[in-house]
């Protein structure tokens, strides 16, 4: 299948599993940006990852979905004035921009139970002990040992680093402390999700430890390269091409990939990664053209 | 065993199962909350439940602190500026008082997964099945189907509503609409969590169908009964007994059971859903003095 067919069978079923009930305005606004358009990387992989083990896509969708309605509540969460106090998202009005304040605090406590709620009504053929190894991970994945971390840590760094001159590194600015920090925040921030998602597939698909562990490796070293060409773009691409408000790293002296290391560094150390997870690809005889096809457009992002 | 007893081993667990590591600062604002003195009713009544069936007190404590933990996540949201806006808890100040917005908003978030995950860690005693029902009780009382509904429908009436006078109901004043409102918010604001309790209990317990929803009756007009007294306490108590902002309801022409319908007749219908539960527990035989202990508190408040 190709990776346009497997965004809209998501779409289709992001739509299936969110039901409008009273009050309506929660379940509306939890709706409101889990389907904002978007490119449905998170569950994409977690449908490959279950396919390269044999496993049929109707048993791995609720899962899928799940982690895509957790990494909306992560987006809307973010996006409060109080956390990055950001107005457009994809294109569109963040959740408070239209909801208020108060119900997308709301939504997004309620996207964080309704995600696993969704995994244990529609998953038809999986086991109970299954379905605990796969809470396991998604509460792992989805807390203060996860992307929780990472948001806590970006918030701290703020606050913490002065700015720094972008595209004029000088190297004595930057400390080791510095690198480790930023890297525990993408590490946290952008790959647990994309680890969640491999994981559960594949735990799914009934991989075996040493799998698990390699896609893993590939999830974590995939998600940091995503967060590197997201640092990018923050200083070369527009609001019409990214759907939200750019340079806002800059402005704010905020500590990204690019102001750390510069942007040329950013370019080469993102093809680095890129490879290495080509490599894993292949010394796991993972044959798999979504895979390959997701590497490919974040190198040329 | 007294309420005095497991209120201190509840105690002693919440602190044992929260652990204080890297970023600290998240876990030290969801430890906050989690440990501010309280009566620790919902844990307590988990545990009751659970030993009506004869289940080991060990085999239900992490199920138990896991919805205390819910329920300070539900307080900490609640009390933020773009909630309800309070400075005090408890007699202490708030978590976004003390750790700021942000880390409040993060927190309550990570204890949402962290208390499922406790439940998974340390429940030593209990199949997959069990922990799989448990999962599913826990996400349909913390979501948007149990306390975010009737935290939603309480921000919307204070919105919808004009002021009632207090102690001076005017009865056309108020419709079988505002009733209906109030008994759904009372409903999930308040019952779901106690109903989460009791029906976890019993299901670790082993309970059958028929006590199982005895229980669950019973939770349900117990909560009601809470809430009346604390609406009646938010008119007639000080900021000393209570350690929270008092008159505030009134001050605000909040719907609550007391602007609705009176002192009196609060007072009244608290006594009668007292009285209620009281059969309840007769009616299926359900030898607890700590049930009745509770309930005579509630009364006496």
């Amino acid at each position: 299948m190709k990776i346009e067919e497997l965004t809209e069978i998501v779409n289709q079923k992001l739509d299936e599993y969110m039901e409008i009930v009273y009050p309506q305005k929660i379940f509306k606004s939890m709706k409101y940006t889990v389907q904002l358009p978007g490119k449905r990387l998170r569950p994409i992989m977690c449908i490959e990852s279950a396919r390269l083990f044999g496993t049929d896509i109707e048993n791995v969708l609720p899962t899928a979905c799940a982690i895509e309605m957790l990494h909306a509540q992560t987006l809307i969460h973010d996006d409060l004035p109080c956390m990055d106090n950001d107005d457009y998202r994809r294109g569109k009005l963040t959740n408070h921009k239209v909801f208020g304040e108060a119900i997308a605090v709301l939504a997004g406590d309620a996207l964080l139970t309704y995600a696993p709620q969704v995994i244990l009504k529609y998953s038809k053929n999986l086991s109970s002990e299954k379905l605990v190894k796969i809470m396991a991970e998604y509460f792992q994945a989805a807390g203060a040992y996860g992307v929780i971390a990472g948001q806590v840590m970006d918030i701290e760094a703020e606050k913490l680093h002065n700015p720094y001159q972008i595209y004029d590194v000088d190297e004595e600015k930057y400390t080791e402390q510095d690198a480790e920090l930023l890297h525990f925040i993408h590490l946290h921030k952008t790959s647990d999700l994309f680890k969640l998602a491999v994981r559960c597939g594949a735990i799914i698909g009934g991989a075996d430890e040493q799998k698990l562990i390699a896609l893993t490796e590939f999830a974590e070293k995939m998600g940091i390269a995503f967060q590197i060409a997201d640092d990018i773009l923050d200083v070369t691409s527009t609001f019409e091409k990214m759907g939200k408000t750019l340079g806002k790293d800059q402005a704010s002296g905020k500590l990204t990939y690019v102001s750390l290391y510069g942007l040329e560094k950013a370019k080469i150390d993102l093809g680095i990664l890129i490879q290495e997870c080509f490599e894993i690809l292949q010394d796991n005889d993972f044959n798999s053209e979504i895979f390959v096809s997701i590497l490919n457009k974040i190198k040329a992002l």
